[in-house]
Parts: C-alpha cells; structure tokens; sequence
C-alpha cells in the first residue's frame, strides 16, 4: 500500500491556504501520495456545531488566532493577506474544484485559486471574477461553471463533506494518513510521522 | 536588558505540564531567564469566558484536543497519565506556589508538584495528599500552607491572574517575551524565535 496523505480543504481557510503551500516539501520527504479532498467547510462548521476562528468571540482569543495565521505563513514562507472580501461564500468554488477533478484539470485549478484567494484578496465567490481568474489559467471557465452544476459535482463535494465529518473533521485543514486525523498546519509534523511510521 | 521568558500556568493545566517539560532545554539555548508566574487558569477562564478544552462542548473537537495532548507530551519525552481526580481545584495549591516563591523554596516546590500531578496522579487539591508530597520532598507542609492563606499570597496570585488577562491571556500555558504573547506549548518555537531576536 503506498503512503497517502489526505488532505481536506476549503479555499475559503486561510489555515488550509497556508498548509497547502508546507505539502509539495513534506510528500516530496515522506515519499508519499498527496490526495486532495476539496470540502465544504461551511457545512462541517454546521454539522459540527463548530464557527471560524474569524468568529471566535473571545476577543484575545480571536485575535490570537489571526496572530497565529500570521505567524504560521511567515514560518511557512509563504505570502499570506487578509482577503478584503472575507467570508467568501464558497460552495461554487468548491464545486468547481470538484468538477477540475473530473475533468482532469485539478492542479492548473488548485495551482491558481490559493494565491488568488490568499495572495491576491480576489473576490472568488463572484462568479465573473472567478471566470477571469480560471481563463487566465489556461482553463475553460464555463465549461467547468457547468461542469460544477451538474449533480455530480454537487453531490461529490457533499459526500466529501460528510465523509470529512463521519471520520472526525471540525474545521479545516484536516489531514488524514489512514484513519488518523491531524488537524491544522502545525500538526502536520505529527502526519509526518505517521507517513514515515508506515511500511512504504 | 536580560532574555526573559515568562511562564503563567497553573499546575491544573496538562499542556502547561508538558510545556514545563520543554522549558530548560529552550531556555538554555535562548540564554534566557525563566520567569515562573503562577496563575488560577480558573480565573482566566472565569474573566474571558474561555473554557477548558477538557469541557469542549463539540464531541469531535474535545477528542481531537485529549489526543493533541497525548501527542504534545510524547514529542516532549514526559511521563504523562490523565490524572484520575480531574479536574482539581488549585485555588490552595496555587497560592501555595506563589507562597513557595516568596519563601525562596519555589524550585523545590515546582519540581516535585508537577511529576505528583501528571505523572502520579496524586489529588493535589486534597490537603492531606498535597502535605505528604511537600514533606516528602523537604519542604515545610504546615510553614507553607501557612503562608499561602495570608493575604499576601492570596493577593499575589489574584494579580498574577488578573495581569495575564490584562496581557491577553486566554488560557495555559501563556508565555510572553516582552509585550508579545505565545500560548501553548506548541508556539514555544516562535517564542524561543522571540528571545533569539532581542539583543542580549
């Protein structure tokens, strides 16, 4: 069995955006498969009964939190702003993101939306700004709009969804090696091991 | 001006346990001072409306929190075991640190209430037990407790306690490098980070 490391995300988590940019480094050292589940991290956050740390309403707790985004990305190299349009309704950019894994064209997708969510503070879930973004990347937008509103996609990201919270997910990013979960980018040191642990 | 990292916890608090673990070690290699600040966790919680993560009210996120924990103490190399009579109220034994500080014997103190507490599993909110642990470890019990009902040490701790809050405390283990707040064992990297940026 090869070594897979799960990874479910939502562009809308700016943990998930910083954690995506640590993964090429740690599979590339773990010698394992990188599995993109794109989730809906709303819908976790409801069935779990869980809310955005941007919600948090302990004030120094809310606010330590955006210190620890901060903190996180600079010690994850990675360029990081607060996206001016934040929350973002997500759903149809994660249906998209479904429907690119479909269609075989994930990774162009994923390799442009982080950096124009969490990079760029463009405004994805604005439907023409988003069309610009894929088309810019060499993508066919309205193939994939349509593509991310057949049942299919909606009912793929539902059941990534669900499957995300059946194993144990409240937030995002949530990763998983097996059956166990790591939650954030600062536990990925403990996925790490988990993946070195396995026979290869 | 000397590195100073200060450590508000509370003997209550396991992540403060196994912070405690990691300390001389980061302290060592920052060429810092380590400034003890006993704190009622109670108190903190009380003032911000934070809770413990043991009373998590999301069943997922509450377990996700207990194995954290477990993982937190095994990379720490520390003997740790869920202590059976949490949680303990620490109100006295609190005060007995702080009472412990002023008598000049804190070290001795710090060093066996700890290993009592998480490593034994010793209900060190029961008087009796807490006594037999500070006799055994030659300290004056009776001198001690003495001490930790005077007004100076009640005073003491409830302005330790009001001054994390004050700081942006939210919970244990809180450290600061100057004005800079770092919570959890987790983020001593980034306070270790901190220490090293100061001119000596």
């Amino acid at each position: 069995v090869a070594r897979r490391l799960e990874f479910f995300f939502d562009y809308g988590s700016p943990y998930s955006y910083v954690a995506n940019a640590q993964l090429p480094a740690l599979i590339a050292r773990a010698g394992a498969a990188l599995v993109y589940r794109p989730m809906l991290l709303g819908g976790v956050f409801k069935a779990t009964g869980n809310r955005s740390p941007a919600t948090e309403p302990i004030e120094a707790k809310r606010r330590y939190g955006g210190l620890t985004l901060l903190r996180y990305a600079a010690e994850a190299g990675v360029a990081f702003r607060p996206n001016p349009h934040f929350p973002i309704d997500t759903l149809f950019l994660m249906r998209c993101a479904v429907a690119a894994q479909r269609a075989g064209v994930f990774d162009r997708f994923h390799a442009r939306v982080y950096p124009a969510f969490w990079g760029e503070g463009l405004d994805l879930g604005d439907r023409d700004v988003l069309a610009g973004v894929l088309s810019g990347a060499g993508l066919d937008a309205a193939a994939l709009f349509g593509a991310a509103q057949a049942p299919e996609a909606k009912a793929a990201l539902r059941a990534n969804t669900d499957e995300a919270v059946a194993r144990g997910a409240f937030g995002a990013p949530t990763f998983f090696v097996g059956d166990e979960l790591f939650f954030g980018s600062d536990h990925l040191r403990f996925a790490l091991r988990a993946l070195e642990a396995q026979s290869a």
